[in-house]
């Protein structure tokens, strides 16, 4: 186990890798299991964003470097992805990454910019722009993440999650030149010239399927496709625009066996289409009650979530009552990965984060094991 | 009527308020039946934000000013409400003005700032910060509002809708000081002082309702509660912390016999509580198709929406066959009133939004008269 400087904080006892719940090979990990759908000793947890600014290990670690550099050197990210799960004891690691390394490893003129998220220097209009565009071979363009992934897997006792970002989402930072609050470039080409956009998704359906065998050829045990902004569409809008690309990478990956995790948010009206795509998991926000998203998925995918990131930042006492609602509200059945509806916000006390482990490890518990 | 100067554009034939649609008292204005319900001969369509940067005209009236300048002037608030009303042919007006002026007036340090949108210089973080709040008086805080309704009154074809911003949605903008992503800091003043939170907001309501109130006396023959922000919450948080102050407006209005549009985004699990707020028309946008939303808000409120406003940058084609989508999904039901999921992008092509009022009158019609 490494043992990499974790920032000048002092660990809980107990909180280490060794004891976060994989055990020695006699159990299928709980996080697996539930991906699955198939019982397990507990409910298991991770947040999204679990490594990140919340952390003061992280902060220390990071300092002002550029994200993209961080996500360069496999043996900080590895460290940055490994400090939550020595902190909380989480069920599962995700990649320190970002969704746009692979289209910034391109050459596509992406950086991403603190406080402000990816950036384009060019962005992406019409037809011409699709020359822009050329095969992505992980090994070649992103070799660090691959040894990232590398490190990861001798290191970690719980699962990791290997991650890219969906077209649809890809698509939209390449279409807009940055966050977007109403996607109106993007919208405007998929409506008024759909072969472009199709041209556009399908490669970078191609891209994150390769990235993401890549990262399992690798070592990663599951991944998760993040399509977090296709909840700006409509659900006639994403059967059209997004959900054809989404079907690629998910279907792509089918025979590998790990679980395929579907993320949006704001996609209450397109959880039963997200899970059609090829979802094993479907991530739901916290806008969706679980008993809700579950009938508009039907009883096979299991279900990811949902607490508020806000909620985190209530006192205790309202965090709990709000973990015991989102336990209760899928009534324990196996097929429930706690988790937050989208990722954990920077002034999020991390002592919290460790007692929402504790409460769901304690008292999302079941009868087969623990 | 007034024939001020409409910033150089040549008006159409046949579009001015007089050619609007509510005939000469023989028949309820379409806008008014379908929002109570009753059949009317045609599909009244407006559209939030339908007096704004996508016109010529207003860009030139506007020029550079500050917009609560503008609203502070009733002759250029009037204006700016009829040029939309003059160019489309839309079947009501909507008051030029924005939901921080009742905030702005009463001294709190609010300004909003082209570009970026409501900004408060000292947000509200605590208990302490009730004591900056006091009664709203619209007569003397705002005279010019209602000196603008007033001359509106004197002008329009077709009803007035008057509106205030809801109190959660409000109380963000003070909250967090500006626009918000995550609303953070709402959710943890709503959830950590639930008291100071219920102050405020029951404040707003105050604020909000008297001003309505002073709206529909100065003539204004519908209002809107603009909750833009509600989507934000989840159904268990939207009923503890915005719900009740919600329906403390809508209630205090129910006398004035004015049909009342309660209107969000990303509001697809909400629109149950929405209308039992005490709302006759329940907005949508364009993530819940309308025949869902007839579902879940159940027989009684009408409908307002939900075409989404980045299809109107699409070739007519498209918009054409969403217009008819967004048709087809009521069924011809009369309790529709065609508009926006959200507000008119500034890029928008207003030849466009003219040939969707048209389609709306030509195809929305039903047996009943035109």
């Amino acid at each position: 186990m490494r043992t990499l400087d974790a920032g000048g904080e002092t660990l809980e006892p107990g909180r280490g890798p060794h004891d976060s719940g994989a055990g020695a090979g006699v159990e299928e990990p709980p996080f697996l299991a539930a991906c699955f759908g198939r019982p397990a000793s507990r409910v298991p947890v991770w947040f999204m964003r679990q490594a990140g600014r919340s952390l003061p290990e992280y902060r220390a670690l990071r300092r002002d470097g550029a994200i993209l550099d961080a996500i360069r050197n496999p043996e900080l990210a590895a460290e940055l992805t490994l400090q939550p799960v020595r902190r909380y004891g989480v069920d599962a690691a995700i990649l320190f990454s970002d969704i746009v390394v692979p289209v910034a490893a391109m050459g596509l003129g992406v950086d991403v910019v603190a406080g402000r998220g990816p950036v384009v220097a060019e962005p992406f209009r019409s037809e011409a722009d699709l020359g822009r565009l050329r095969p992505f071979a992980p090994e070649i363009d992103t070799p660090y993440v691959l040894e990232t992934v590398r490190i990861l897997a001798g290191e970690l006792d719980v699962p990791l999650i290997g991650f890219a970002g969906a077209p649809f989402t890809v698509a939209s930072y390449l279409v807009e030149g940055g966050p977007s609050r109403t996607f109106a470039a993007t919208k405007r080409l998929m409506t008024s010239d759909p072969e472009t956009w199709h041209a556009l998704t399908d490669a970078l359906a191609e891209t994150a399927l390769a990235f993401l065998r890549a990262q399992v050829a690798a070592g990663a045990r599951a991944v998760q496709l993040f399509d977090s902004w296709a909840g700006a569409l409509s659900p006639a809008q994403y059967r059209a625009a997004a959900l054809p690309a989404a079907r690629k990478v998910l279907e792509g990956l089918a025979d590998l066996g790990v679980p395929r995790i579907h993320f949006g948010v704001g996609t209450g009206e397109l959880l039963a289409d997200m899970a059609a795509a090829g979802a094993d998991v479907v991530g739901v926000d916290w806008r969706v009650p679980l008993s809700v998203a579950r009938r508009r998925v039907g009883e096979r995918p299991a279900l990811q979530g949902n607490l508020d990131p806000a909620i985190c930042l209530a006192p205790w006492e309202v965090v709990q009552r709000e973990c015991r609602s989102v336990l209760a509200e899928l009534g324990g059945e196996p097929g429930h990965v706690f988790n937050l509806g989208h990722g954990v916000l920077p002034e999020t006390d991390p002592d919290i984060l460790a007692r929402v482990v504790d409460l769901v490890h304690e008292e999302g518990r079941r009868g087969s094991g623990a």
